[in-house]
């Protein structure tokens, strides 16, 4: 939390009080049973907090609103999120993730598969003992849905070369309906209109898409200390990502590169071969434009007439999630 | 169901028209995605559906009563429990269950954990949708939570052999709760009264302490074919059950039988071996003497003033638990 309000100012002035009472209602939510709360707290403590975060804007876009309304969501977006990464790392080769062993590795995929239940059933708990609307638990269990849609579109195209519009449909699924949804269930717990509700969404979703887009690039361009994942990793476990689809489309070695990314087993050296491939062609600058592209859309999203510091903290996000290094 | 229903022959006159009502939900509900459907419906069709069976008749305890107010809730309670199954079979050495290839072994662990996730998701999607109180929303939370703990309990003491109490403690979170809350849940819909809900609740709990002890017992001596499950799974997978626990304290050979349900790795030779040490004890009768015990405490709990084809109902159901090969 602290690291995330480094990057965007405003947050500060926003929201510092709720991201405290954040941090200490998702501790409170897994402290509930001592061995959880041990496998998890290294994970979650390395989090960025930008779906909760993105609620809490969004919420606080008309005004002030009071923190009985908000923190039992923001903790459960947050468990959610948590929760699915959990259950991604069954299967990933990564043995690490924000720079601390993953629950697999440590203890396994049994013990992964049941962690990641107990935080899901937790999150639909607070929501339930929140009192929100029967709209607000349907949204909820539609996106846990749908992330469970994307997973397995990934995971049975796995070492297969996707097109752009395949690759868009995967992140959409995987990373964009979560932050769209964030903002969406912000504009109505402070009973916006659907317009300006939809707006909201639409902000999270050109977000969310430039974040994943992101992601990819910091896959093979990132530094292992700052993102806390070993580089490569998504070749590794046979997700074909933009640079790579990029690259194979420009590449004169494309040959070479399709056969790695294809293949199910790879060494260091194969990931290195594949980075220079990549690294020798506009790749990068590609995911970037079109990340850009996609923030452009998303500040353009944005409804009128929110609160200025909101707008400020939403664009300052935006600027981050094309920005960042981690 | 069909085969349920041969055993629970009242069951025809209270719930066929429900059960089959059931069935077409549960059949619409894992058909929203075509690849999850393919990968579910098999599990599902082998379901005896005792949990939303009990929920219908605990709901029927005061008479007839709105299929809205039943059917979301009675799905969504079978989709929770095929939930728990998938993600059980995960790490389990068993290769079937219910007679038919487990997810895990089709399609492996990745794909087991989303198509889990998708399942509890999806109930939580009917319950919200059904508008159900946030009491119910948070009763079915719990659940899961327990649900969750209680797996993780037996995981941590897989291959040591628990003392009786701690058995118990075990069973009770993994089978009891369940079907303790199906009777609960059942009672709430009804709206009876705290003490009527308890008893109900009480009934599910003794039920499926029963349950669980005759699941035991079949695990050494029930019918591959029958029961759809290779004998012996639980001490493949390290789990030590009641049989075990008291040939442990009886048999002359309880030193060759501990040596071998606390190794990792036994062959079917070891099995064999393990099975005619208990067969040599009073552990089966053992058993089924605990499980009648509890069949007679379940009975004992039954509110007074149900109706009484929902009475006849629920203790053919008690009946049908220690009496059954499956």
């Amino acid at each position: 939390m602290v690291r995330f309000l480094n990057f965007v100012s405003v947050l500060e002035d926003v929201a510092t009080k709720d991201l405290q009472e954040l941090e200490n209602n998702v501790e409170q939510a897994i402290g509930e049973d001592k061995f959880i709360y041990e496998a998890c707290a290294p994970l979650i403590n390395g989090g960025k907090r930008l779906r909760p975060v993105l609620f809490l804007l969004c919420a606080k876009s008309r005004g002030e609103i009071s923190a009985e309304k908000t923190l039992p969501l923001a903790t459960a977006l947050e468990l959610i999120h948590t929760a699915s990464l959990v259950h991604d790392d069954i299967l990933d080769s990564a043995k690490k993730r924000r720079g601390v062993p993953t629950i697999n590795s440590k203890y396994g995929a049994q013990i992964s598969v049941l962690v990641g239940d107990f935080l899901f059933a937790k999150a639909f708990q607070l929501v339930a003992e929140g009192q929100y609307s029967a709209q607000i638990d349907t949204i909820l269990s539609k996106l846990v849905k749908n992330l469970c849609v994307g997973e397995i579109m990934q995971d049975r195209a796995l070492f297969t070369v996707p097109t752009i519009s395949e690759y868009y449909d995967r992140i959409n699924l995987k990373t964009a309906v979560f932050l769209s949804t964030c903002c969406r269930l912000g504009g109505i717990v402070a009973e916006m209109d659907q317009k300006d509700v939809e707006s909201l969404a639409s902000y999270g979703t050109s977000l969310g898409l430039a974040f994943q887009i992101i992601d990819d690039v910091l896959d093979f361009f990132g530094d292992e200390k700052v993102t806390g994942k070993k580089i490569g990793g998504d070749i590794k476990s046979g997700v074909v990502n933009l640079p790579v689809i990029r690259a194979l489309s420009v590449s004169d070695e494309s040959d070479v590169l399709r056969e790695i990314v294809t293949r199910r087993e790879v060494t260091d050296s194969d990931i290195d071969d594949a980075i220079e491939i990549i690294k020798n062609t506009d790749a990068v600058e590609y995911c970037k434009m079109r990340a850009d592209g996609h923030i452009d859309s998303a500040r353009l999203s944005l409804p009128f007439l929110i609160k200025t510091s909101v707008e400020i903290a939403l664009e300052q996000i935006a600027d981050f999630v094309v920005d960042r290094t981690w």
